[in-house]
């Protein structure tokens, strides 16, 4: 079934960028790569009942499945170009494809990312994709950048996507087919089902953050991962955690808590900052129209502590992320 | 489990490239291009039960899913580089992932291609890899070259992959766990099981082919697929097709004949050159350790004809592909 999909999520899809030499339709696609750019590279795999609701809309899925890459590209500091799609369908279902096919194109154009790569198989639901993007050689972003006393700062709100998992999933043990869709469950959904690749705040962290990473696996687990790349220890402050007003009217403080430190699917940039530079990367986020909470610091050790309100060590039910299964 | 795999995979497949600034392990990969290359990408996914047999050894799986991609960089006459490997799993499988790897490795190894990007997720068994490569900007061959009156050659022996599978289907519905090892047999399971990318033959045809396939889905699909490309028509003869004595040792020389037009998986280079450039041809190939076969003509028109002896045009049972299943 593969050249009839690929054909209608292209004709879906059509993005023209002058540096795609050759697209979809040949053994592989070509592409001009800038002057004194390096390529950044990143796949991810959404496999139907692990990573979304079995319910999850089609055109959420396709929305998904390129902005969870488009966040690590970001997380990077990149400029995302180009990007190959491989989707597994149980049948060839042309309603879904067309729908899928929306989603992928909604957020591909917002950011003028091409689809110069495809395949389509016959299995269970999954999708991979690969998503390509420049940066300045030097000038990336990574983990393993942070220092002592740096500040942690993250961007937007935490825990609304798993949020809207939680809801999700006592609607379904409830029996209800769906949830009551309160304002704010509305809210909390569309951070779950359209989270937003924070490009624009990653490309405005270049040369001022020491380290980056997206979070997808629960700020824990994410702040964890930096602290063991650059080899430091991390403390954050509970009480200064962004939520949301959506998530604040669904959930009480300490679930809010609880979602906003382990909860993941946020897809939003933590990083690290050195103090001094403090207004300087505020001023520089609110220019690419983000805003970022300073959540906490880096210190000398290893491992993340939550501080409460008087300085002392919370212990957290769970340090770890909650997807939709495990 | 995506942590634990990864890592093991990637201690399996551990190759050093100057180019590679930062491997897997952050939120993407970072490489440099060489100055007047051209990106080459691709990405084909394999999924248990209609890509290969579901008793297919990991090592073998592990193999095939780097060699279909690197042959598609082959027929684009560029050199592999790197590779991202999305692997999906029905449990943590620690045995599966180290035979997996090992598989991978070695071919990758051979081309000197890194792996920079992964991910292991949960589900039923499929892999993705992405494949990515190099190649002087505007050298690239593609299909959509062929001109008429180009003389049409393929690389190797036509067939053998999928004489083996249908070997394997035979023994399977004989209710024989495995087939009769004999010699042929072998040579033709390993055709099946262990494609060989003609990576060294695109880079021989580089500025000589007028147009390059690789062979996936059968010589007149994929001969076909050219054709549609450059606007023209094509007719081979039947009796040139080159085929393996191991596969002449296994089938009457009708089903030879089917297997090698109509039968998938061979990962063969179908070219077409200027009639005038066959013995240069012949000889690049022949630098590069391969051989080709003149197998017809490209003429005006449109489609693919099969010519038997005496010139007549031969009607095939079927001009679509054989895959392990559909």
């Amino acid at each position: 079934m593969e050249f009839d999909l690929i054909d209608a999520i292209r004709a879906r899809v059509a993005i023209a960028r002058d540096d795609v030499a050759l697209g979809i339709g040949d053994d592989a696609a070509l592409t001009g790569i800038a002057p004194g750019q390096q390529l950044v590279a990143c796949v991810d795999t959404l496999v139907a009942g692990v990573h979304f609701p079995r319910d999850t809309a089609p055109e959420d899925i396709g929305w998904k499945s390129l902005a969870v890459n488009l966040s690590d590209l970001a997380a990077m500091g990149a400029v995302p170009t180009w990007a190959l799609l491989a989707l597994t369908l149980p049948e060839a279902d042309a309603l879904f494809v067309e729908s899928f096919a929306a989603g992928f194109s909604a957020l591909a154009r917002a950011h003028e990312v091409a689809l110069i790569g495809g395949d389509t198989t016959q299995g269970p639901l999954s999708i991979t994709v690969t998503a390509l993007g420049m940066v300045p050689t030097g000038e990336a972003l990574t983990r393993a950048g942070a220092r002592v006393d740096d500040a942690v700062f993250v961007t937007g709100t935490l825990g609304d996507a798993a949020g809207a998992l939680r809801l999700h999933q006592e609607a379904g043990s409830r029996g209800h087919g769906t949830e009551v869709q309160r304002p704010s469950t509305t809210t909390l959904s569309s951070r779950l089902n359209r989270p937003e690749p924070r490009i624009a705040a990653g490309l405005a962290l270049r040369g001022i953050a020491n380290a980056c990473i997206d979070i997808s696996d629960g700020l824990l687990a994410d702040l964890g991962h930096v602290c063991t790349a650059s080899g430091v220890g991390a403390e954050l402050e509970v009480e200064t955690l962004p939520i949301s007003p959506a998530l604040a009217a669904a959930f009480d403080p300490a679930a809010c808590r609880e979602l906003a430190l382990a909860g993941g699917d946020d897809y939003e940039l933590c990083f690290t900052v050195a103090r001094a530079r403090e207004a300087e990367v505020q001023a520089a986020l609110a220019r690419a129209g983000c805003h970022a909470t300073r959540i906490g610091r880096i210190v000398a050790g290893s491992g993340v502590r939550v501080l409460g309100v008087h300085g002392s060590e919370v212990v957290m039910p769970q340090a770890g992320w909650e997807h939709f299964s495990r």
